[in-house]
């Protein structure tokens, strides 16, 4: 009878701290729902913990203490991120994707949930142990990767805008320079309510070539004294080579073009290079 | 150790099942990884069902036949979405977030990660009978919202644009009415690779007030042979009560605004409204 209920909670267990990534949940909030005792939910969580811990589902952590509790973190194996950048990154390099004016047809990629929130968990994996207030991220196309990241940290989102909105209610609006090629400066704008001085933030994009909108955000972050804690995107050009934001981070780089299949070589950041021992087993 | 070893397997597949709704798995994907029998993954599956079953975190749905398996689908009380929906609107009839030009401000909410997917949670239990191929809004506020409705429901997602992008490709660009006080004529596009003739959309925005936008949308799918299941938003205004889109369904209702506390009074759809005696009652 126990083994049955010990089933049952680890299925309610599991789904509420599967889909909160991050969120620290007190053993007697689980206790009273599952009318259970606590003694008996920490052995649940044990055994929750070793499971996943055993098959790199990410980590079940407990933090000690009257503040503390249990929270899933969903950490991804190195293994398992180089496995999943690098489909990502062959799906970008089929033929047909190279649209006139030499860009790279990436939408389909970069709005599926799926394949954001998968990104989004080898990004996240990065920042546990520093994790940031909020996401920040400039519109539009760059919303679905910065949105999963932001749930996988248990952060929040920040969307910044070509201008402000009436909607959004007082902002703070920079100018900046879009790109390396040309010297063009244009305008992006973030709410004033949206952030508070003394947070962290976390800037992330789909696509970076100059760098320009990534160095924007860097400094509108620091106009509204926040710290920038890592800057992050899907794909980066490798030209050109110098961008005007530092220390940017790529998942994948897009290595050039071939005008005759219409594709384009993209190639995981040799962080996710997998070596030929890996390469042919299959996960969900 | 049977018992040990069944508790490992139920974390891996609730694990696997729960972040990705609405995937079918085939038994033997998890028979091989857990390296246990089909009918131990079985019974496993049942169990889970049960639990889900009895504590109303969703469901797990088990298709038989040669091309059936097992999925998880993030079903959700009628007291949950009561529950949900009511915190939300609570939330936006907070003091101080009436804007000047009587807007609401509301970017918080529609981009926070964790209230839009369990608002998204509500509205895809709606169409889990009827599962669209992607769901649309227009571009930008409603993102969110409408990319953890796709994932709740295991669809894609197609982002309209206010205008053409060169990294889009060829797009499918219309004019449409952007708003029953005013006239005036605006545009949307949305790539013509991110859709087919004879999909089914569902259509998902943040705010609604005149309509004109997702009249837009549904126009924009009728053009491209797509047949829209419905049409979903987080808030929408009493005023005006005619529409330029014809059935579109709302969570929440913005019913007045109040300029002495500068607040907005934010109901929940009556389909939502909670009875006397859930109210008290708390869930994580």
């Amino acid at each position: 009878m126990e083994h049955i209920r010990r089933t049952e909670r680890l299925a309610v267990i599991s789904q509420i701290l599967l889909t909160n990534p991050n969120r620290l949940y007190n053993l007697n909030e689980f206790g009273q729902m599952l009318n259970a005792a606590k003694s008996s939910i920490s052995e649940d969580i044990e055994l929750l913990a070793e499971a996943c811990e055993k098959y790199g589902v990410g980590a079940v952590e407990t933090i000690p203490g009257a503040a503390g509790g249990v929270r899933y973190r969903p950490r991804v194996s190195k293994e398992k991120a180089a496995q999943i950048v690098s489909s990502v990154a062959k799906k970008l390099s089929e033929p047909g994707r190279l649209l006139p004016g030499s860009f790279l047809y990436s939408s389909d990629v970069a709005s599926d949930p799926e394949i954001t929130r998968q990104l989004a968990s080898v990004v996240a994996a990065k920042y546990m142990g520093n994790v940031p207030d909020f996401v920040l991220t400039m519109e539009t196309k760059g919303i679905p990767f910065a949105l999963m990241t932001a749930q996988a940290l248990g952060a929040g989102l920040v969307i910044a805008r070509r201008d402000s909105k009436a909607y959004e209610g007082s902002a703070v609006k920079i100018n900046y320079i879009s790109g390396s090629d040309n010297e063009r400066v244009d305008t992006m704008a973030i709410s004033r309510r949206a952030v508070k001085a003394g947070q962290k933030a976390l800037i992330v994009d789909d696509f970076a070539k100059g760098g320009g909108t990534l160095q924007g955000m860097t400094e509108m972050m620091h106009e509204c004294q926040i710290e920038v804690v890592g800057v992050e995107v899907m794909i980066a050009t490798r030209q050109p080579k110098v961008k005007l934001c530092k220390d940017v981070s790529s998942l994948m780089w897009l290595n050039g073009i071939d005008r005759l299949t219409a594709s384009c070589d993209v190639v995981p950041d040799e962080r996710y290079l997998m070596d030929a021992a890996s390469e042919g087993k299959v996960e969900p």
